[in-house]
């Protein structure tokens, strides 16, 4: 088996943690570890650094493979352009495929938060020996724990196996829904979160791209024999910008009737904004949490700091995100987290590249 | 002549800019010199670098003599801890009369701005010659532009002479006031700020000190022997403990009656807080300053930002204050700039002197 670590995001969310060149994955927001080197080494009863396969963008490869020095160069595939997740999978998919395709692959995002590492593994083998015994894609849906409107469903059917961690049909996909479906989907019982982790056996996803997103099969059958060769980087570079966009959700997953879902009850989090990630932080009584250095808050609320190690003073203020980096500082109310990309824009509109 | 320049100021109500060993005097708030660079380097016209005295902490007497290479290092007077503006101007003047009693000392705070520097220099140059041909204590007092409850007041009395710069009698000193008075003070017409600028002769201080502060005058008469010469130090450090600590303007200026003041009409500032600086920095359409850096404000108004030189994005707040330094990041609502001292307070409470 190979674990596939989904390395591609740009981290905008972070920004000015996050960077074109230093994307959240790489960042360490959590604990002393970046959060894809986290993901690395939780997989180390499962699979060793030589069954890793890490796909990144062109600029990031240096970066990830600076911080994991145990896996093989050749096993961080930089996408020379981001081409969405249908063609990341199936690049590691025939990879794969060329040493062994009844390996199985196990896709994981690189800047998720696991909080219960032992019944995240035990999960993972369920989905493993599921994708190894049966034909089928695999997903992991997460038992929602709030009428959450930022991520996908997936609506379950039948359940095959009662035993923990449960597995059952797939009835199908939704889109991140409005708040009062949400509160539906969270009281039905039957849906779960997207998590964005799956499990296939290399061929089997490759048969079924073949079928429902034939041009990103062909465009993978023309790459696949330069792959683990002295000619995969321009090969890459020459075929890659021509495969179509899109999700493994969606081009995938959506349209294909071999699926399962295996049910996952581990503390996670995709750490998706500032406020996400400030719920992990010690806090203070008043609720200020602080990610580094020290806090001193005088009448002051809610807030969430990220100083790079200064001594942060705050004096009669609520509620506000703040962050400052060698040549950034932003401050935003709490509440409009999910606003930064607009600041990420107006950086662009701007020409300021330097600070993207 | 000479000038005397006060450079005592601890500048806590800049902090984190302003520090114990780097105090607002020593900063650079407007323009590309500091203020206490401005303030020499703006006397120009009246007085040449060998004529400047400058008066201030052991601490920073290092910094001052860097700032200033062109003033000789004997003429940069380290008091070994403050007592105050009227030790420290019996002090200068004490220094001066050893060279010259009759020469006039004038004495300016080292961490004011002034905006219009033609009309402040013929202000001192008639403060100078009021000094000079009369035995009296000349205090200037600037003309009020809105009704300031930080500042003291000067009360006028009689016009002695109209052609502008005008030279008034000094009817009484006011402490800083309620709103409703300063009102008054601001209607009244005879009421001035008082500045923290005088002009006097060096005996005539020295006489007057002998009258008003018996103790500060037998302590400067300990002193006065060993004023520029290598025990100058020595006596410094054994005396000036023991020396009164009260302004001047209590201890002298309050209790004498051979007083004058010029009504003083240049733009003026005491850069009292971030507030106060702010309204000398550009600001944006939406009333951002920046002091230096870039700014990129999205749905914010009124902020004040000193960020270092770093990119500053804001979004969606209002009269904040923000202040980044290499270990300190402060922030707090406008209208709560003078409550820096709070956080001082509290960091010493909590034993970060390292921060002070």
């Amino acid at each position: 088996m190979y674990v596939v670590v989904m390395a591609g995001g740009s981290g905008t969310r972070f920004w000015p943690a996050s960077r074109r060149r230093r994307p959240k994955q790489l960042l360490t927001l959590t604990g002393q570890r970046s959060l894809l080197q986290q993901t690395v080494e939780r997989l180390g009863p499962l699979a060793g650094p030589d069954q890793v396969l890490v796909v990144t963008g062109l600029g990031h490869a240096d970066g990830v493979r600076q911080q994991l020095p145990q896996v093989p160069d050749c096993q961080v595939l930089a996408e020379p352009l981001a081409r969405n997740t249908a063609a990341a999978a199936g690049l590691a998919a025939a990879w794969v495929a060329r040493r062994d395709p009844q390996a199985v692959c196990l896709v994981l995002p690189a800047d998720h938060l696991i909080t219960d590492e032992s019944l995240f593994l035990a999960t993972l083998k369920r989905a493993i020996e599921l994708a190894r015994q049966e034909d089928v894609l695999v997903t992991l849906g997460l038992t929602p724990r709030f009428p959450a409107t930022g991520f996908g469903y997936i609506e379950t059917g039948q359940v095959l196996d009662e035993t923990p961690p449960q597995v059952r049909q797939v009835a199908g996909f939704h889109e991140k829904p409005a708040l009062e479906v949400a509160r539906q989907y969270l009281r039905s019982g039957r849906h779960l979160w997207n998590s964005g982790m799956f499990a296939w056996r290399a061929e089997v996803l490759l048969k079924e791209i073949a079928r429902h997103l034939p041009d990103l099969a062909a465009g993978l059958a023309e790459l696949a024999p330069s792959l683990g060769t002295p000619s995969q980087e321009a090969a890459l570079g020459e075929i890659y910008p021509r495969l179509p966009s899109i999700s493994v959700d969606h081009g995938v997953l959506e349209k294909s009737p071999h699926l399962r879902v295996v049910k996952a009850d581990f503390g996670w989090s995709d750490l998706g904004s500032w406020e996400a990630v400030a719920e992990l932080w010690p806090a203070d009584p008043a609720e200020n949490v602080c990610q580094d250095g020290r806090l001193l808050a005088i009448e002051s609320q809610g807030n969430v700091v990220s100083a790079g190690g200064r001594l942060t003073a705050l004096l009669g203020v609520k509620d506000l995100v703040a962050v400052v980096t060698d040549d950034v500082l932003l401050i935003l109310p709490r509440q409009r987290c999910q606003d930064v990309r607009q600041v990420i824009d107006s950086l662009k509109e701007q020409g300021l590249d330097e600070f993207l």
